[in-house]
């Protein structure tokens, strides 16, 4: 697979609400939307930090992965997702291949109408990967 | 402070020679460097990916942090490091005043010859924070 740049870093926090006050006015980055993904059960504040964003993410729901994710282990970052240049699902193809496990095991829409998929951590030592492509 | 990129992401792993055939091989990314830094008991190893460095962390003794981490969670993101415009310094006094924990008083020297300083992590939502400065 081609990767340019770290598309983003999802992290997750409690409440979107309190988070920003730190990213904006101690690390001064900018807050340019916030939109909810209904199937993912999160509510999500973009900040944009170079060619990167800082994507927070708060749970809308206890059943959620974001909150399993917050109740197990704490705040903090939750993925690291890359921008890939030739494809998604070529990708997928290339990393099932390499015997990468797959959590989507083809694109699907994700927040900002990218096309996302995810690779499982026990592949990935232990980092939640997601490629995306616009 | 003046926050220009992510200039790098720490991600603790039990073994560099393990980790690099995924990232080399399976993500395309390519290792520049490997080293070892003494004080913090770390072997270090960087990979390029647009603006932002991906810097594996093989714990080289199990009374290190980044050993704690990896038996503590597991392998996986251990920290965000941050590329300072306006000095790390001047970056440490404001995140003080703004009511931030900090981990380093003052900058200290880093992996690749950069002035660094910690943010800790109680004070910026789970993320084990770094300031950098070339």
């Amino acid at each position: 697979m081609k990767i340019s740049h770290i598309e983003h870093l999802g992290i997750a926090v409690k409440s979107i609400e309190e988070a920003l006050p730190y990213y904006e006015k101690v690390l001064g980055l900018t807050c340019y939307n916030i939109e909810t993904v209904e199937d993912q059960k999160v509510k999500t504040a973009f900040l944009k930090c170079g060619d990167t964003k800082i994507e927070l993410l708060e749970p809308t729901s206890p059943d959620s992965t974001s909150a399993g994710f917050i109740e197990k282990r704490g705040m903090g970052i939750h993925h690291l997702a890359f921008a890939i240049e030739d494809g998604v699902a070529n990708a997928l193809a290339e990393a099932e291949g390499a015997g990468i496990r797959l959590i989507d095991k083809a694109p699907r829409k994700g927040a900002e109408n990218l096309q996302i998929a995810f690779l499982h951590p026990k592949s990935t030592m232990g980092v939640l990967t997601e490629l995306c492509e616009k």
